[in-house]
C-alpha cells in the first residue's frame, strides 16, 4: 500500500519526473501545504487512538446523532470524551455550509465547496465515530431504541431496515421542506440550490429561442422570491448581480425582459433586521428595480399564483420532519411546532434525548412559577421575610437559572425591588428593609416579560452543539462536583449551567458587492466594507480547510471568469 | 452599469477595503491574473466587430450546427470568416471534454472543471454565432430546413417547436446511449460520470450498514465493467485507485469486499493498443486483482446478468440518435451504422450537409473503381500506353486523392510497377517501359487493401472540426483558385485537399499514477513519466484558459486533501 500523505506523493513525484514535479511543487506549495500538512497531522495522530477507542468500545456509552446539520457538526468536532462511542445517522453523508446555499442558486459558489464529506470530520475524531447512510424512521423512547432505513439506492430492490439501541439521543434533525409542484423552490438542501441554478440558466436559454412573444419572454424570466427574510433576499440579490455581471455579456438580447419580484408578508423586508438596514436594503432595490411587494401572505401566495412567473423561491413556512412529528405525539407534545426541551437542551419528559438546531425550542422556566420556591432558597434564615443582602447571595444562581431576571434587573437594578412607596427612602433604610412574599412577587411580577425565543439560525445551532458537546465532554465530572445553578426546588445544585445563546451578529449580502451588518453593540454597516467582512467571516468559519480553500477559489474564480453559466 | 472585468473591480475593491483587498489581489494574482487580462482583452476587442456582423447578417450564409460535441467546439473554434451566421442547435448548452469524464467518476476531477459553456466559446468569437437550447427532431434536406424543440425545463406545459433554414447544415451529433435498466451506466455525457460518482459513493455506505451479510456486501461492492477499451479501463482504474487511496481511510471496515470485474469480447484488453501495453495492463491488473475476464460479448452479457454485482458500466455497444437514423432513411442509406461521406466530409447525395464525428464515416473512393480513369488522366500523350514518367508527373495528385495509394506505393515503389517479369530487367530499360490498361490495373490490384476506417474518437472529430473550418473560411477563395488534387473525372481541380487524419498517439491511464502511452514512430512509454506528459497534455487541450485552471487545481486538490466523497 502506497502512503497517502502528500509528501510520500510528492516525493515519487520527484523521483520519477523532476522537473514536471518541481512545478507541481511549487503550485502546490503556493496554494496550501501547509494546510495538507496540518490535515495529514491529525490523521496520524489520532489513527491510533481510533484504535484503542475500538478495543475499548464495549464499556462505553452509546450516543445516537440524527442528523448531519449544523448542531450535528459542532457536536461531533467538540466531543472529544472517550467513553462514548458515537453512531451518526443521516440520510445525508456530508455537511453542508448552509449561510452559502444563496450564493449556489446563481454559480458564485460552487455546491461541491460549501460540502464537508461526514467522513472527514469523523475520521479526525480521537473517538469512536460511526456514520450510516440511513434515515431514522421512528424513534421509541421507551426502550431506548431508534428504526432506520437505508436510504443509499443500490440496485438492490428491499430497502434494509434496522434497529440501533442508545444511551443517549441527539435529534438535530433539520426541517424538512414539503414538496412544492410547478417551478416553486425552497432552499434548505444542496440539491435545492442545485435545481434553482439550473432552472435559472435553463429560464435564460428558454426565453432566448427564436419563435417566443415578448409576453412569453418576460414571463420566462420573471423570477418570484416569497419571503423577505435574509434568505430571499440574498436570493435576489445573487439573481440581480449574475443578470448585471454575466447575463448582459452572454444572454445579451434577453435582458431586459428580466424581473425579480419579492413579496413580503409584514412590512419590511429584513424585518429582523435594524430599521436602518431595512430602509437602505428597500431603498436599494427600488433603484435596482427589484420588485418589493407588501401584502399578507394569504395574499401574496394569491399574487404568485395570479401573477405569471417563471420561477418562484419559497423562503418562508417549512415545517419539522414526519419523524419529529410522530415523536413529538408520543411524549404528548404534538399540539406544538416544534419540540420542547430544557434549558439544558433535554426534550422535556424524556431524560436522555436531547433536541437542538431548529427542530427544537427552549422552555424556558418563567420565574412566577417558581417564585415561591426562590422566595424561600433566597431567605437563608427562614425569618420569612427577604433582606437585601440575602436577595444578592442568591441573585446570580437566579439570573443563571432565568436568563430574563438578569435583563430585568438590568433594566431595574435590585435595590429598587426594596422601594417602597408607603415608606420614607433614605440610604441606610434599605438594607433593614425586609420583603414579604407578597411584596417580592410584586416586585418582580413583570419579570417574565423579557422572555425571549431563539431564531432558528446556523449561529443557534452552532452554538448549541458545541454546548451540548461541552456537557457530555465533562459529564462524569460534573456529576461529582457540579457548575450549574443551586436548585430553586430540591437541594443542591444543577450539573451545568444551562445553554445561553450569544448573538453574534447577523449579515444580509445586498447586490453589487455591498452586504449589510448587523453587529453586537448595536452596530450597523453597510457596504463594501461589510462585504469584505462577510468574505473574511464566512471564510474562516468554514468547517475545513479544504472547503475553505475551495470556496475562496472560487470566489477568485468569479472575480476572473465570472459564473459558470453550463446548465448541469 | 458597472465596469466588468477584474481590474475594475480591483480597483474599487483597493478603494474600499485595502489591506483585505491586498490579500485577493495576492492570491488571484498568484492564481492567474493574466489569464484575465487575456480573456477580458478578447471580449473587448470582440464586442465591436459582433456588432458590426449583426448589421450585414442579411447577405450572410446561414451554417446551422447540429450539436456541441467536440467536432463542434472546434469547427466553431476556428471559424473566422465574417460572410457566415452560425445557429448552434443542441441541447447541450455546454462542451464537454470527453477523455476526463473517467477521472470524473471517482471524483479525481468535477464535473464543472471540464465542461464549457457554449456562450463562453460563442462571445469570443468576431462573427455571428447564436446558439438554442433546443433539440433537432427533424432534417429536411429538401428544404433546407431543421425543426427543433425547445428541451429547456421551464413551467410551460407545450414545449415550442420551431424551424430553422440552413443553407450548409452540419451534423456533429455524438451518438446517445440507450437507458439501461438497474444500475447499469454508459460513460458518454456528463450526467453519466455524475450518476456514476453518486452510485459509486452510496455503494460505499450501502455496504457500511451493520445489518448485512458478508455475501451481500461483496454484491454491494462488485464492480463490472463490460468493454476493456480505454474508458473501461480507466474507469476501472480510477476506482482502484479511489478504493487504495480514500476508501482505505473512509470506509476501512469493508475495503476487503471491493471487487472489479472487466469483461472483454476479444481476446485482450486495450487490443487496439501496442501489444505491450496490453501486456503491462494486463499484468497490473492481475497484481492489483482487478478480475479480467474473456468472453465472447454474448457470454460476457450473461456472465454481467448471471454474476452478483452493484453496478455494471458498460463501455461498448452505442448507437446513433433517432433523428440522424431518420435522416439516413431519407437519403437511402437506412443500411449504415453510421452517416456516408466522402473525403471532404460532406454527406453523400446531399451537397450542402456535412457530417462529423462518430456519427459520420469517411467512404474512401477506391482506386480500382477509377482506375480506368485514372490511366486516362496519366495517359497524357493519350497513346493508350502509360511511361514511368508520365505516372510520376500524377502521381501526387492520385496519392493526395486516394491516401491508400500512397500507403501502398511506400511499401512498393513506383518503379516496381513498372517491372516486369516477361522482361529483361535492366536500369535504362525502365524508362522505356511502358503499362499497358491492364497491365496497370493487375500492377495496382492490391492498392485498396491499404483503406482503414478511423476510430471513433475525439482526436478525430477534433481534426474533422479544424479541418471543415479552414474549408468554409477559404470557400470563395477556393472556388476562384481550387487547391484540391486533379479531379480524375471531369477536368479541374478539387477545390480543397481531402480530410486526412493525423494520429498523435493515444493514453491509457493505468492505477497508481502511471499510464501507457502509445506515440507516433511506435514509441511505447509506459509509467510515472507518461502520467506526467498526459498530465500536461490534458491540461494543454482544455479548451478554455478556465476550464484549464480548474482541472489542475483539482488534481492539486487531489493531491493534497484526496477525492471528495459526499454523495452530491
Amino acid at each position: 500500500m502506497r502512503s497517502f500523505n502528500f509528501f510520500g506523493r510528492l516525493c515519487t513525484a520527484f523521483h520519477d519526473y523532476p522537473s514536471l514535479s518541481k512545478i507541481i511543487v511549487v503550485s502546490t506549495l503556493s496554494s496550501g501545504s501547509l494546510i495538507a500538512y496540518s490535515e495529514a497531522n491529525t490523521n496520524n495522530r489520532n489513527r491510533g487512538r481510533v484504535a484503542h477507542a475500538d478495543a475499548v468500545a464495549s464499556k462505553k456509552k452509546k450516543v445516537v446523532v440524527l442528523g448531519t446539520g449544523w448542531a450535528a457538526m459542532t457536536f461531533l468536532k467538540n466531543l472529544n470524551n472517550c467513553i462514548y462511542e458515537v453512531e451518526v445517522v443521516s440520510p445525508r453523508n456530508f455537511f453542508l455550509f448552509t449561510p452559502l446555499l444563496p450564493s449556489v442558486t446563481c454559480g458564485k459558489v460552487e455546491a461541491r465547496s460549501i460540502v464537508e464529506p461526514i467522513h472527514n470530520i469523523i475520521r479526525k475524531k480521537n473517538i469512536d465515530v460511526r456514520y450510516r447512510e440511513a434515515e431514522c424512521t421512528k424513534i421509541d423512547p421507551a426502550n431506548n431504541k431508534i428504526y432506520c432505513r437505508a436510504t443509499a439506492n443500490t440496485n438492490s430492490k428491499r430497502r434494509e431496515e434496522f434497529a440501533i439501541d442508545y444511551d443517549y439521543l441527539i435529534i438535530v434533525n433539520t426541517f424538512n421542506t414539503p414538496g412544492v409542484e410547478g417551478n416553486c423552490h425552497f432552499l434548505k438542501e444542496i440539491d435545492d440550490a442545485q435545481k434553482i441554478r439550473r432552472n435559472v440558466i435553463d429560464a435564460f436559454e428558454k426565453a432566448s429561442l427564436p419563435n417566443l412573444t415578448e409576453e412569453e419572454r418576460k414571463k420566462i424570466l420573471h423570477f418570484v422570491v416569497v419571503g423577505g427574510g435574509p434568505t430571499g433576499v440574498e436570493f435576489a440579490t445573487e439573481l440581480h448581480d449574475f443578470v448585471n455581471e454575466d447575463v448582459v455579456k452572454l444572454y445579451p438580447m434577453v435582458q431586459n425582459f428580466v424581473k425579480i419580484t419579492v413579496l413580503e408578508a409584514t412590512d419590511h423586508i429584513l424585518n429582523m433586521f435594524d430599521k436602518r438596514i431595512t430602509k437602505f436594503a428597500e431603498h436599494k432595490f427600488g433603484r435596482d428595480n427589484i420588485e418589493n411587494e407588501i401584502c399578507t401572505k394569504a395574499k401574496g401566495s394569491d399574487k404568485t399564483t395570479s401573477m405569471p412567473y417563471g420561477m418562484v423561491l419559497w423562503s418562508t413556512g417549512i415545517g419539522p420532519r414526519p419523524i419529529v412529528k410522530d415523536f413529538m405525539k408520543q411524549i404528548s407534545q404534538g399540539n406544538r411546532r416544534t419540540l420542547a426541551t430544557d434549558e439544558w437542551l433535554r426534550v422535556e419528559g424524556v431524560g436522555n434525548v436531547y433536541a437542538l438546531g431548529d427542530c427544537a425550542a427552549i422552555n424556558q422556566r418563567k420565574v412566577m412559577e417558581d417564585i415561591t420556591e426562590i422566595f424561600k432558597k433566597a431567605d437563608a434564615d427562614n425569618s420569612g421575610t427577604l433582606t437585601l443582602k440575602e436577595f444578592q447571595d442568591i441573585s446570580n444562581d437566579i439570573c443563571e437559572r432565568y436568563p430574563q431576571m438578569q435583563l430585568y434587573l438590568k433594566s431595574k437594578p435590585v435595590r429598587n425591588i426594596f422601594d417602597r412607596p408607603s415608606q420614607v427612602k433614605g440610604k441606610a433604610s434599605k438594607e433593614s428593609i425586609e420583603l414579604r412574599i407578597e411584596e417580592f412577587k410584586s416586585a418582580l411580577s413583570e419579570v417574565d416579560t423579557q422572555l425571549k425565543n431563539l431564531p432558528a439560525t446556523a449561529q443557534v445551532a452552532n452554538q448549541q452543539g458545541a454546548y451540548l458537546a461541552k456537557c457530555f465532554n465533562r459529564m462524569e465530572e460534573c456529576e461529582i462536583n457540579p457548575e450549574g445553578p443551586t436548585r430553586i426546588r430540591g437541594t443542591g445544585r444543577h450539573r451545568f449551567r444551562p445553554f445561553r445563546y450569544r448573538h453574534l451578529g447577523q449579515f444580509a449580502p445586498l447586490e453589487g458587492e455591498q452586504t449589510a451588518a448587523q453587529l453586537p453593540g448595536d452596530w450597523v454597516s453597510i457596504g463594501h466594507s461589510s462585504q469584505w467582512l462577510w468574505y473574511s467571516i464566512y471564510a474562516s468559519k468554514q468547517v475545513s480547510w479544504r472547503t475553505r480553500a475551495l470556496v475562496v477559489s472560487n470566489w477568485i474564480r468569479r472575480f476572473i471568469f465570472g459564473r459558470d453559466t453550463s446548465a448541469i
